[in-house]
């Protein structure tokens, strides 16, 4: 099986992207080293918070059933919930609205020491408003630009920022959106608006291309992680959590001064 | 052993509560059984986001060292951290200043469907700020109603409130802070402050006292937990919340209308 890239450095075409790829990897020993790589996050996360240094911030974006939730559970699972801050990104509000598309975004960015989860993000504008017809062309493409501007200055502030689009196939989602009616405890999670968004398929793929191609940048890259399997696309993602998180090289912080001369008495 | 009773219901004398106390627990089981609870926990939590009509807010209170963070960790280590926010109070900034005590609290309040914790609280309002002097005695003593309205108006918009107080001896907190100076990996937590307010330790039991008595009423009780031994503090603080989570009988939502018309395609 030829190595298909995760990392997105070039000009890249999505369908040359093989959702279902798994690296001819076994499910089940994966999963274990998932398991192992998820343990590591957590581990590191409490270095993280003590030296309050650098926030992590992990931005999800893939169509509807593509697995943001699941893998932002699995990756995160070994790790204390209280240095974890996310925010789904759900149709802006009317006060969301009469501000730049930037300006809730903002708001959310992970404090020094935390994780951040974005549930989609700040993309949504280029993506839902694009194929929504919401914005003109020419806003859309300014975005752009406006966005790797936005994450360079959050990058040189200390915020590492890791970009996922969840890369899953119409057929899958098929095979998802069947099995959430089917399932009880599933169903409330289907809405009559995915099926309209599932109808523009090719039009989200054209938009999610662009995107790619357009701001993947050197502070901040995107990953195309293959969806079709949840326990590839899992394991993909801990694996970059956990390969930028050491390369942040943390050690514990030097203690406050003078700890030698402290007397606590009884 | 006599049985110590947690909620506060009655006027209360925090002197009366043995901050060691375990209910002649073992400490092993014990400890098991409080896994067994957080993993209730983590099972609940996906209703709680489906249905999304309740949040729950779990306010963590005491002295330093009483291990408000370690409880945390241990009671919502099995729950999805995109279920959890978490707001931790710090010295208030100076445009939190600019506003009433009650602001910046409003604001991190968790949304319908997911857990949120207050890692110290409004409560500083009345401890902190009374002991060091930073606002007069009328203040301080109106917010008591003020906070107790607040915390009316969101149990009454589906907000779930758990208060506890983290009751440690000033014994223990010598051995712990004595163990954050020894510990290479635990020590940049030490602050030359933690002393200070150390020194005022009988001020702040008159603090908390009076806080406990004005502030349990009957749509948010407060909980004194036995914090001297973290596997008892857990496995109280545990038992609480499923025992809350359970009581809002949480069933799956039904599904939307017309799934048996759905037509996927492939």
């Amino acid at each position: 099986m030829k190595k298909q890239p995760t990392i997105v450095t070039g000009r890249i075409k999505l369908r040359r992207f093989a959702p279902d790829y798994c690296a001819g990897l076994d499910k089940k020993k994966t999963r274990a080293r998932t398991d192992a790589r998820g343990r590591r996050i957590g581990d590191l996360q409490p270095l993280l918070y003590a030296n309050a240094h650098h926030a992590v911030l992990l931005i999800f974006q893939g169509m509807d059933a593509s697995g943001k939730d699941g893998a932002i559970r699995t990756v995160l699972q070994h790790v204390n919930p209280a240095g974890v801050q996310t925010a789904n990104f759900k149709v802006p509000s009317e006060e969301e609205k009469a501000h730049d598309f930037l300006w809730r975004i903002h708001h959310a960015v992970p404090r020094a020491g935390s994780i951040g989860v974005f549930n989609r993000s700040h993309y949504e504008a280029v993506l839902a408003e694009r194929v929504l017809g919401l914005v003109p062309r020419q806003t859309w493409r300014r975005r752009y630009g406006e966005i790797v501007d936005f994450e360079r200055m959050l990058v040189a502030n200390g915020v590492l920022i890791l970009k996922f689009h969840l890369h899953l196939s119409r057929r899958e989602q098929a095979k998802r959106f069947k099995e959430r009616l089917a399932d009880p405890k599933k169903n409330w999670k289907f809405s009559h608006a995915d099926l309209a968004t599932r109808q523009r398929w090719p039009d989200y793929i054209d938009a999610y291309e662009d995107m790619l191609n357009a701001t993947s940048h050197p502070a901040a890259r995107w990953h195309i992680v293959p969806a079709d399997r949840n326990w590839y696309r899992d394991h993909v993602v801990a694996g970059i959590v956990v390969k930028a998180l050491d390369a942040l090289k943390l050690k514990w912080p030097k203690p406050a001064k003078n700890l030698a001369k402290v007397r606590i008495g009884k």
